[in-house]
């Protein structure tokens, strides 16, 4: 695997292909040529090709790529099967629906526990996933190496908690607070899911549809 | 306001001015100049003046930009106060949690109903919201005019649900579905939310950053 610097929107079309691929592998397809993986997936084939070409490209010419082969790379550049230890803070509707739906372990995580300062939940399971009281995350971390955190609780506590989880070694954050951690004020990698902005270009988009 | 296309770089920073400008303004702030809002927000002042320059420009040379003025463009420019009917389909934990706590309306839609198969939740409320038989969907839609749809239902019903929804007059899908809707899979505007590949990206960030 060679190894270089990526351009962050190479990374962000990787996990499209890992999950291109991981499909075309769950229904028995072997191997696939860059113009079909370009047709199915929107980009155009030599897209694919310069992608795939900075991390040592895994196709043969006439043959294309094997499905299985370059899935396992992608999963391996990603980083998926390392399995680094996660913890969420907020167990709130959010929280719990992410502890309860979503897929750490498909993304490299798992979820160790999660943390809330609410009486109701604290002490309660959600989905395997013990609720432990905010007191004993310092404890917590130290004793068992989360690299991850996922914020889902209220954002005017966002970057207090995130200071906290540097100190503490956390080295990524998956920001769901309205709050936006920014690089001056973070050395954590941080991705922010922006619902609100989302919505609201969105809600731009119909509205000029609208007009047109 | 002056009408002309607008590249998706500039409609997806509106939002961040919006929601920054919306803060100043709670705190009572009265102006900013293009520079503090530039520190602010870790953009440059020049990106700034360029970026509001497309919509006709607000700011006074000497005087900066007036908060509650500026914020109010770009909320009539996103289209934020015309308050259109919105659905969501899928009341599961995710949808739940947006029902239960996203303010859609400060992103311009009101929730007029959710929509499910499931017996334990048809019938129910969801902080206000009706939860109804996903078989009334062509008959509520077509009463109510909803324009937004929130897509929050599992993956594999996301193309036959975008089909029914864009023959039904919906112009928008928020979607929230491990299944993509490409542009040639349909002519409504589209939003999507990609859990997985975020915390995938920052998986490979949080991975670098232990191989440095």
């Amino acid at each position: 695997m060679t190894k270089r610097k990526v351009s962050d929107a190479v990374i962000r079309r990787l996990p499209k292909y890992y999950r291109y691929l991981d499909e075309l592998h769950e229904n028995g397809i072997t191997r696939i040529s860059s113009h079909q993986l370009a047709d199915e997936m929107g980009f155009t084939a030599s897209q694919i090709r310069q992608d795939l070409n900075c991390f040592g490209g895994f196709g043969q010419q006439g043959y294309g790529y094997g499905v299985e082969k370059l899935r396992s790379e992608i999963s391996a550049i990603l980083g998926l099967q390392d399995m680094r230890g996660a913890i969420l803070i907020g167990a709130g509707n959010l929280g719990r629906a992410l502890l309860g739906n979503f897929d750490f372990e498909s993304c490299g995580f798992r979820m160790l526990a999660a943390f809330d300062v609410a009486s109701e939940v604290v002490g309660k399971k959600v989905n395997g996933v013990d609720v432990l009281a905010l007191d004993s995350l310092d404890e917590f971390i130290k004793a068992h190496s989360a690299e991850l955190a996922v914020l889902t609780m209220p954002g005017d506590e966002t970057r207090e908690i995130a200071k906290r989880l540097e100190a503490l070694g956390v080295k990524g954050v998956w920001n769901f607070t309205s709050r936006e951690l920014r690089a001056d004020e973070t050395n954590m990698c941080v991705e922010t899911v922006h619902f609100t902005e989302s919505l609201m270009a969105l809600c731009y988009k119909v509205n000029e549809e609208g007009k047109a």
